[in-house]
């Protein structure tokens, strides 16, 4: 069965840029446009040449993409001809091979927002598309609120359409600008649109997900026949964002019946760096990757539940619906207190712990897990605490050095210069082999600043382990994690710190306490621990 | 036209839980229990009794709630009567008025996992349904895997079905276990079931995130006429998470065909609070809020492009599916523009601060909100922190007194018993009206325990304010929040307090520094002052 192409076109660089906090920059955005052409969208929507520095600095400078670079902007205004209208010249004069003009469909907005009439606003729209075509590029009309346009008076809203369409418009673009049209309706809307005689290959969809609709909207416009969508990585753009083509290209490559129906421009390969593409531009935006996204977060392929990771382990269709490694991604089975004794034996085998089945230590150490889950440990991400949990019910953990005492000291004064500083002491005291050592470290970082309580301790800790010292010499502290896991006077603190060496191995810890310097301690010295296991 | 009733079943406190990372305490959960059912909530599902120790501490001490308490579990094991099954007894022992099985749908997983015949599943289902009607007690089945059950061996899922009914099940749950059936065919299969005799009033969906999907196939269900919807708030649940309760409840209560076809047991009034519900899950998870969240996202409403920015003030509907107050949400438009000012002026004006506009100490205001903004600070949700900030630029805020010093001591050592136990300690200087006054406090509370630095530092400074004193009496720490903004060697600490006073008030303060001892006294400070300044 030949296949039908469907067609993606990527507005992150251009409605992404509407999300709230989001500024790229010039480098920025020809990195994202790099990553997009790599990944094999066929169209990538630039931005708009003249509204900012950015975008016409990127327009200069627009790497080379097998991927159709289209410039964004708006249908001419009413009293001037398109080869008059200046804010379009700057938009034609981006010079990509295809341009992308917004424009109005709904009555409402025709009169209350632009102040023109219905006719004008029409010949508007053809004549700008119009200019373009004669240009030889291609033309796209971005039909702004067409199915609130559509609801309200759907012959003028069509009439827009097919103005677009005769003066030679390639793409016609249902835009549900308010995010508020539910996948049902717009299923229906698009229908009546290609029975009105809009051709479904000339019809294009770009939804909002204001309603967390947006990748169903799009499903629907395509079930309903229209054949390019738009959307961005991430689901980045205005409000709640656009249609989240992360989420829209798996399903179209992998899932029935669009992967029997249609083909894009994405091969298996391209598709395998999808989670890739989708870490990098969170990278970019320093943005904290959301672990629950569709198909590329870090748990869309974690099974918690006990029930599900022994079944996984069995046969991983049980659970889920792809396989992770089509998207990039790859499979998490952490450790919590629903998992069974197979998941545990599985955890611990990847610790280089093999332990029979059975093994009364087993049922011991999920006891133990239980029951510090409760008081506020978490294990999951804290896969070296839980390591050396499970070594000491095993037996299998050295008694490395024993901490006799601390004490930290955190003072806040006025100096010389009558200005309030803060500098915090700490000092360890440490017995090995039976000897007993003792250390001192204040928090000042290499700038003079106070670093806190916890910097002091952690340098105290590792300032003279004696015959370990050179195992932990390259260890150092990349991350720190702070919660309270009650509220108000009965809180505690959980800690959780993420460690590396000079090899570039990292590992994590928790502590537990109301008293945060304690909670932070605990998760230091198991750092350490497991840093001596491996080293010492 | 009278409206069909659509029940609303909540999982946050067992699917929800499922989320990696997550991991509920028993007062958590009761708090959040409270929540669900003050949003009017039909069903709340509080975990699995027998399964973690936090589940069943849960139900022992369940708050009393208008919404029916669900306990889940799963049907009886083969080999033995659903009598004699001790994990369905720990289930029905937790006495809630409602219980939900699951129990297999599908033959691969009933041959595979389970490794009984179909026959016995059939039979299992059935056994254990019977027990809890039996017992007076509304039951639910949860058909796991029914959509792939379905299309596998559509008889077989149907019989499953078919068995749960006769029993005596009140609904049965149609599953979408692993997240990977999309809208459409939840749809058709949907109505399968139904045109196979199981009434719609008696069907509900589970769906799951795995394509970006759930919300879109948990109202296709709805559509095909199932007549109950189980989600989390917040989506949180394994994996991508369930469908997400928070989206579909305004779908369902604002947007058409759903407001005009249904009706729920929540009320436009308790519409409102949702924005708040789904923070204060954050808030107790200790999650950074996701801004682009449907209906309830710091960005739902938030309209940067300045086409948009400018309609919008014309009139709100050419750029708002919705009104954002109806959940509780507000309009958000930059502050770096026109808008902004006015904006700035409304917020003081609520904090009872009345501004000219054209003040030139707004563009001061603004300008030291986004400096210390991008430093870590929220204003957000630490409303007296930005009214104490505003005084300050409006020279508008007492000199109450001065701290000249702070010096806090944490000591962990061998106490008489050998056992390691920690204790703080803190000395506060203050100088009220050219007094100076010193105070000291530790860190022990009524029981003994040591509950940390900061709880010895606020109880210092509340020691001795001099004539303040009185003014300060009632007051009491109730929250205290911690969020490490930046990563690694870097990192800095946001400290949030919220505080109490004897009239009921709570104001919140926030503190910033990378000093968490610096970062909770600046907090503890501001907290003061605001109380000085309504009562002193």
């Amino acid at each position: 069965m030949t296949r039908e192409r469907l067609y993606l076109y990527d507005t992150t660089l251009r409605d992404g840029q509407q999300t709230q906090g989001v500024q790229f920059s010039t480098p920025e955005k020809q990195a994202i446009a790099e990553t997009l052409d790599k990944l094999g969208l066929d169209y990538i929507e630039g931005g708009w040449p003249g509204a900012n520095p950015t975008d016409s600095a990127f327009f200069d400078a627009a790497p080379e993409t097998r991927a159709t670079m289209t410039a964004f902007g708006m249908t001419k205004r009413a009293g001037r001809s398109a080869e008059n209208d200046d804010i379009l010249a700057a938009v034609l004069n981006a010079g990509t091979k295809a341009v992308c003009l917004v424009g109005k469909t709904h009555d409402f907005h025709v009169e209350t927002a632009l102040g023109v009439t219905l006719e004008e606003n029409t010949e508007n729209i053809a004549r700008s598309i119009e200019h373009i075509v004669k240009q030889g590029r291609e033309a796209l009309f971005d039909a702004e609120h067409f199915f609130d346009g559509y609801k309200s008076n759907p012959d003028y809203a069509l009439e827009t359409l097919k103005a677009a369409l005769d003066a030679g418009a390639r793409w016609i673009v249902l835009c549900d600008t308010n995010g508020g049209t539910l996948p049902t309706e717009i299923f229906t809307i698009t229908s009546a649109v290609i029975a009105a005689g809009i051709p479904g290959e000339r019809l294009g969809i770009h939804t909002h997900n204001d309603t967390e609709n947006a990748v169903a909207g799009s499903l629907a416009a395509v079930d309903a026949g229209a054949r390019q969508i738009q959307g961005t990585l991430n689901g980045l753009g205005e409000r709640c964002g656009n249609a989240n083509l992360t989420s829209l290209i798996p399903t179209l490559l992998l899932k029935q019946p669009y992967a029997s129906l249609y083909e894009t421009g994405i091969t298996e390969e391209a598709l395998t760096t999808l989670t890739m593409a989708s870490r990098q531009l969170d990278e970019i935006l320093n943005r904290v990757p959301m672990k629950q996204a569709a198909y590329v977060g870090a748990s869309a392929f974690a099974h918690k539940a006990g029930l599900h990771a022994s079944a996984i382990l069995k046969d991983p269709s049980t659970y889920e619906h792809i396989d992770p490694t089509a998207v990039g991604n790859a499979r998490v089975i952490p450790m919590s207190n629903q998992a069974g004794q197979s998941n545990l034996r599985r955890r611990l085998a990847e610790a280089g712990l093999e332990v029979e089945p059975g093994d009364p230590a087993l049922a011991r150490i999920l006891d133990e897990i239980k029951e510090r889950e409760d008081r506020g440990y978490t294990y999951d991400s804290a896969q070296a605490s839980f390591e050396l949990l499970a070594r000491r019910e095993l037996g299998r953990l050295p008694d490395f050095f024993e901490v006799k005492r601390y004490k930290v000291t955190v003072e806040r004064r006025k100096n010389k210069y009558d200005k309030m500083v803060s500098l915090s002491e700490a000092v360890v005291v440490v017995k090995i082999d039976g000897e007993k050592k003792l250390s001192v470290s204040e928090s000042m970082d290499e700038l003079g600043s106070d670093r806190g309580p916890v910097n002091a301790l952690a340098k105290a800790l590792a300032k003279d382990l004696g015959k370990y010292q050179s195992a932990i010499d390259d260890m150092r502290l990349v991350d720190f994690k702070v919660r309270i896991t009650q509220g108000g006077t009965e809180a505690v603190t959980r800690v959780i710190i993420d460690s590396e060496d000079g090899s570039g191995r990292r590992w994590s810890t928790v502590g537990v306490s109301p008293n945060i310097v304690d909670a932070s301690f605990e998760a230091l010295l198991d750092a350490i621990a497991w840093k001596l296991l491996r080293d010492a």
